[in-house]
């Protein structure tokens, strides 16, 4: 294309997915422009220290400590260096002096993405951010794009790869949460300190871009009930098999009420998975995101939700269209948040439960625990009773388990049922309670 | 949205997508406005016949005869007529005019895509069809945007619901394709005359869509070699079980050779696929299709491949795209075509192959069989023997039955290998010859 200007992406940060996104760019460059429309250069890639051991591909002339003289000629800034500051100054310097942006800073975007969005929109240019939900998997784009004309009811996401890979350990070798965190670690599937992933903040800030996004509504981090999986234990995990569910750690945004006036519900937590779900049969560190449509139905979508290669695909997706929108002239994709959903506060949210108790193994216990299930409206769907000498493993001898599923109830008069439960003579332990997603 | 000139939408047909189509728009008009960012005006249905039975939600003066005036008048034409003519022409008309269009038309954009972009791009104004293929999931923005920064390697795609629904019905009730597709034709699953899907004309249009956008390259109905589900028997469908897979309808199109100068192979036939795949759980008349990208790597999209609702709720996504682009300004999204892959013909295709043969049941067949192929140049993945005293239904007494996979192959050279294995003394019968996918 002689005579086209090239257009110019400047990249911030050069980590694992700073390193493949350049290799894209730098690799193929006839296809990206073919792609594109014009030729595209990789302008410069600002890092912290120009020192640092890096990939032989990444050439050292291009490096640079100056990410604002970077960001200030570029067409295109790919801020993929994460966290909160520097990264938001430069994408605000970046959208005000005209540039796209494209991002996967999903922690930038939960904990501040509406003044990042305004000022995308105040300049007309996008900001767009596939890679920071779900990596590889296109979902971002789908749910802004393709869904626009359809009202999203639920979405339930496996979105976090690493306790993913931790609960399909648990459930297909029987090891317990530490032992599986532990393998994860020596796989590179987790970081020494789980925290982000194990205790749900990761997913938090992708539920938080998802229920915007299918909503449009601003969520925002702070609005995500979040519970991770720190306390689920091999015998939840032995349990849940028994019933026919798989644990999984989703990330839930629903709308409670009428699809046009109703309330959301935005929350991470461990839940038991029908095992003839979709989202059952995602395995190891793979991310799903499944969403419920009214027009459209159910619909799954499923990938690589990390590492350096899928999420750099996604980048660079997005970097064409940002190039071609450069190219082919018009203004950038608005943030819609035309919908302004309240959203509910965690112990309104409604869900399905599984409680499951030791209880003193003699007639009545059933009845006694019904009875304050039923003075609390909690209402029955299943339930299971096992004695101790069939299963092993529930404790004292002489006990039973009793596994009482419920139907939709709210959170809070669940916990309160609970607590009247505990209190009878003949409950020994509340041993689990677990919410039930996508029955 | 006081003074902002309203975005006139023309509608082609009022069937049952059509009918959903129209009370999208005229339902719920603040939220697409919203949507768009100004009113959205379905501006008129253009039908065959003002007087035909119709869904008391379309008001009848919004019909007419007159397609040509009203596609003249509109901002967005919505094509959801099917057929190649009128379509065709009143598309291109439309185009011309400098209208955006969104179509639904599989068949059309298989025969006549090639002229319909040259249209759409001369004008600089969008050609939108995420409805052609798959029904509700969104597949086409995902590999026209999502995936245009990276390399797609194969797709295997579950694109046609109807068949779908008659193997999964064959799978897990044991009839035989009559019964099944029988029962699909009560359903309101198949048509009367089922041959478009069982014969696999409908999944060959798409799989000719699919591999035009995922390979950058013009790939034309005639380019896809189809082999429907006819011949496949309920025995089959027990073998497959048994060998660990279920048999699948697929839209398989992939590059052969290097990524960025090599072959493609676009076919339509039924497969086995591993009982672990992703694919092998698509159920009942869902949709699914799964792609390799060399930097995503697995992908998998899943839903509702057809009905009026979900068809139109991927229409009235294209809708707002079209009407935001149409407010925003730039150009229309542009056909990639850059890679111009050739074609393969259908003997050049490579895949693994699973040979049933009725064998005389006495030591040495398996080695005669083996040396077959071997001097064919194919190479044995597994092979397994069974005789029929243990297993029954496989013809006379003194017969076994033997079940060889092959590594990948060259349909050419398995085609003389299996004529060179049948003409063996004691080789009873060639049962079946399926193609093996996913593996």
């Amino acid at each position: 294309m002689p005579g086209t200007h090239p257009l110019r992406v400047a990249l911030l940060g050069c980590g694992v997915v700073g390193t493949e996104v350049a290799r894209g760019i730098l690799a193929n460059p006839i296809d990206l422009a073919a792609r594109v429309g014009a030729p595209v250069e990789l302008a410069g890639i600002a890092v912290r220290s120009l020192d640092a051991e890096r990939d032989p591909a990444i050439p050292r002339e291009l490096l640079t400590t100056d990410a604002e003289t970077l960001v200030d000629g570029a067409d295109v800034v790919v801020e993929v260096m994460g966290g909160i500051e520097p990264a938001r100054t430069l994408i605000l310097r970046a959208l005000e002096r005209g540039a796209a942006v494209v991002t996967a800073n999903k922690a930038l975007l939960a904990a501040g993405g509406p003044e990042l969005f305004e000022a995308a929109d105040a300049a007309g240019v996008d900001l767009l951010y596939e890679a920071a939900v779900a990596g590889a998997i296109p979902i971002v784009r789908p749910i802004r794009e393709s869904l626009a004309g359809d009202h999203v009811r639920r979405i339930l996401g496996i979105v976090n790869g690493t306790t993913n890979f931790v609960l399909d350990k648990m459930a297909t070798e029987g090891v317990e949460l530490d032992q599986a965190v532990k393998e994860a670690q020596q796989l590179g599937y987790a970081e020494a300190d789980p925290t982000a992933d194990v205790d749900g903040y990761d997913a938090a800030a992708k539920a938080a871009i998802l229920a915007s996004l299918a909503f449009h509504t601003r969520v925002a981090l702070a609005d995500v009930a979040r519970e991770g999986i720190r306390a689920v234990t091999a015998d939840d995990v032995e349990w849940a098999k028994r019933t026919g569910h798989v644990i999984k750690l989703l990330a839930v945004a629903e709308v409670l009420g009428p699809v046009d006036d109703g309330e959301i519900s935005v929350r991470v937590h461990p839940a038991l998975v029908p095992a003839d779900h979709p989202l059952a049969s995602v395995r190891g560190a793979f991310n799903a995101v499944f969403v419920e449509a009214d027009g459209a139905g159910p619909l799954m979508f499923y990938g690589q939700g990390a590492g350096g290669r899928p999420t750099a695909s996604a980048v660079l997706g997005d970097v064409v269209s940002a190039a071609r929108r450069r190219l082919t002239g018009g203004k950038g994709l608005r943030e819609s948040k035309d919908q302004r959903f309240p959203v509910l506060p965690p112990e309104a949210a409604v869900t399905r439960f599984q409680v499951r108790l030791a209880i003193a193994d003699r007639p009545g216990v059933l009845a006694q625990v019904a009875t304050v299930l039923a003075d609390h409206g909690v209402s029955i769907d299943t339930v299971r009773q096992t004695s101790s000498h069939t299963h092993s493993g529930e404790g004292e001898t002489g006990a039973a388990t009793l596994v009482i599923t419920t139907h939709a109830a709210r959170e809070a008069s669940l916990a309160a049922t609970v607590d009247a439960v505990a209190r009878l003579e003949p409950v020994r332990q509340i041993i689990s309670v677990l919410r039930v997603e996508g029955a």
